[in-house]
């Protein structure tokens, strides 16, 4: 880089810095989070709400900046608000849940926190990610002030176990993989991810990961052995099911459907007719794959789903073959899935039919807008994360010049639409915290590998890895 | 109706009797239940499967003729295939579950049962249903012998526990109905069920009911508190939410979107534009309504499904109003509904991209054919205990006419096909078991209105309904 082109990307640094600033919420005098929104003068639906999958790039940050405080204190105040107990009223939270999202209330001059489950959110979608996404924040506040005190204080053993326990719970089905219904984690609106999301089954699989470690720590064997019976048949499974590159689809494309019994072939019933095997046969390259976005009877949902297979990639959940080939995808096929932004959200867009059928003639989800398609800055983070695991350090540094040449002078939007995310998003709010941290995580990534520590997780293997303390 | 006539009714009667007889499985020399097909000509797929949902009608009907010793032996043996302990295994049948079906295998000699949990079933889809069914044939068998003791016995009270803390688990989302996945029940193919789909709502409000009962009996207080917290919950969400008339259309219609917050009119955030509404405007009688298919975040589902409609009717999940409602419907539409086959699985029919996206491209379930608006005799005794039910005998005694002209001279099949259901089925199997125990069902229940009690329930008020043991 040239001095003026370094002097600009430090001032669009500062720039950043001082907005995350600006975002930092204060409670009872203590730093607790970010707003979803850094520039206050915007009243927008939710602003003023702390987000808890917004705050995760917030956490990484605030973590290699030594400033646990504000992650401790969130740490502490969001357990509080998790239900101990079953009130045994459908309509309240279960026991083990974390809010999507707090805010401060501010009555006669008392300050209180008031949480939503999803019980006030558009569409009443269920946040099953927020608890994942807490004990990998949990993780990676140990892993960075090698404080493992903290996480073995009583009530935050207990607020792992009741996490694993409502995940590890008894369910009617028979597969490793969680059920959930539509829009229940970063695509919280209607999108035809209902069922077996590769994304919560990610976000499962490194919280498992994160929840094991602290476990043993506590010396809490009952729950680790539950766990550890889950981990390598959900990473199997998704490594066999839900994997597609020009092999498999061989495969597929020749199922034979209708089989019965424990030995077939083609266990979910998937008919060829459904999957656009020609558009996929031309699109995947030699050496690419990727994670299916979803299984479930007669159901194989081919879209490439960026956060599910980044964060796959970071935790381990795919093998080391195909954590190389998802990063050979997203280098042949850059256009489609980094194009003007970094990152398309998932890819393709559901158009037509598709996205009526689909989203509900969601008006925020048409195509290539929003979650069906559009372009989310906060994604570079989990790309130069994946980068960096994979020694892909070319593709981080491709992707953050493409952002920063729009970022700061687009006024750092929630997201971008169009095929190629040339567009600002429709709806986008501007000073989105996320896009901001999301870009500052993805540059302290890129100048400090080191920091793929406190998100990462190397292969699981239950014959090595027994049950010592290494936190 | 004139001698001659009377008479073919009595050879027909005759010839279901002799084959529903023929059906019947021997277990260590005692009937155990009835297989899915009479005809053992036919090597058919899972022909000599005894499937739990498809026994109902097979029980209720050796329920009402005394025949108690078959329906103890298969209550008994289900419950020894109950898994008791969780396994720690995702691959393995949940602590509760009852499995879709069983067959007698012969291994020199031996007899053993064979359980199918879904493990082995085409598309791996998961029988819900069979947990809720197993309790309510447990109910019926102690109505009907008035022998609470054999329902007290400490494993009967532990399988039934079991299934409860199955159904009331915690779970992520917080509404009272159950999150299963697509194809969960006697529609066990993909079709756009997924979520929380009336079919298994209907028969958890049923099973919870039954299940009550069996458990005050035997005092056991703490689970029934959680049952007298679910019911309410579960009944007036239903009541409220799923219901469509042309006055609930009407605000559906002028729905706004993007509601934030527990006072949203328009909680699940339906797209007005994602209902057919005219459609709907048209086809909507004025005195007639129904219970939708499935609420989601931004889905309303509204597919009339019968099988949901008329158990709400059964057991009172939906009120006094609202099962007329439903007759009138019934009545009004009936071309569309009952047509030449009592009755539709559900109606319209998928067609088209819709067909092609919800189903998968099953070739099975093409549009008016099977679960995709096929035409089912075994709904039939469904149809006659909800006319039964709300004093509509003569649509019970229209559709038992329609159905005896046709059922004994196409060999029983299994479905019918066609938007009338004119065709027999394009798969049909013939000498299908519970086609004929449906039939011979509805027969027995138009001429003794009291066996409606067997299956039936009242409306549930927990204020009068205190607990002591009615059985």
């Amino acid at each position: 880089m040239k001095k003026e082109e370094i002097s600009i990307v430090n001032i669009l640094e500062t720039e950043a810095w001082k907005l995350l600033e600006q975002s930092i919420a204060y409670y009872q005098g203590q730093p607790l989070g970010t707003m979803a929104v850094c520039d206050k003068t915007q009243i927008v639906l939710n602003f003023d709400h702390c987000f808890v999958r917004d705050f995760v790039p917030s956490a990484l940050l605030f973590l290699v900046k030594g400033r646990y405080d504000i992650v401790r204190n969130f740490l502490e105040k969001t357990l509080k608000l998790q239900p101990k107990k079953n009130q045994f009223n459908a309509y309240t939270p279960s026991k083990g849940l974390i809010p999507a999202s707090f805010r401060i209330l501010l009555t006669d001059g008392e300050e209180s926190l008031e949480a939503d489950f999803g019980e006030k959110a558009i569409a009443r979608v269920t946040p099953v990610d927020s608890c994942l996404w807490w004990i990998i924040i949990l993780h990676a506040y140990v892993k960075a002030t090698k404080d493992i005190k903290f996480a073995m204080q009583p009530q935050f053993q207990q607020g792992i176990i009741l996490i694993m326990e409502l995940c590890l719970a008894t369910r009617f089905d028979m597969n490793p993989t969680l059920l959930v219904p539509d829009g229940a984690c970063m695509i919280y609106r209607r999108m035809g991810i209902y069922g077996y999301p590769l994304e919560i089954q990610s976000l499962f699989y490194a919280a498992l990961r994160a929840a094991r470690k602290l476990l043993i720590c506590a010396g809490n064997e009952e729950i680790v052995t539950a766990i550890d019976n889950r981990l390598p048949l959900l990473r199997d499974h998704i490594r066999h099911y839900y994997w597609i590159d020009m092999k498999r689809l061989n495969v597929i494309y020749r199922f034979k459907s209708e089989e019965y019994g424990q030995k077939a072939v083609n266990p979910f019933n998937i008919y060829a007719d459904s999957i656009p095997y020609n558009d996929l046969s031309v699109w995947l390259p030699k050496h690419g794959g990727y994670l299916a976005g979803n299984i479930g009877p007669s159901q194989l949902d081919i879209r490439f789903f960026s956060l599910g297979n980044l964060l796959s990639i970071i935790c381990s959940l795919t093998n080391e073959v195909q954590s190389q080939a998802i990063m050979n995808l997203i280098e042949e096929q850059w256009d489609d899935l980094v194009g003007q932004m970094p990152m398309k959200i998932c890819f393709p867009a559901l158009e037509n039919e598709e996205y009526k059928i689909f989203t509900g003639c969601d008006p925020k989800n048409i195509p290539w807008s929003y979650h069906n398609g559009g372009s989310w800055p906060v994604l570079l983070w989990f790309l130069t994360a994946a980068a960096q695991k994979t020694g892909r350090t070319n593709i981080g540094e491709r992707a953050i010049e493409i952002a920063q040449a729009r970022l700061s002078q687009d006024e750092w939007p929630e997201y971008y639409d169009g095929t190629s995310g040339s567009l600002i998003g429709k709806q986008a709010r501007r000073y989105q915290t996320w896009t901001i941290t999301g870009f500052l995580l993805a540059k302290e990534l890129m100048q400090n590998p080191e920091y793929l520590e406190l998100i990462s997780f190397g292969e699981f293997d239950i014959e090595k890895d027994y049950r010592f303390c290494d936190l």
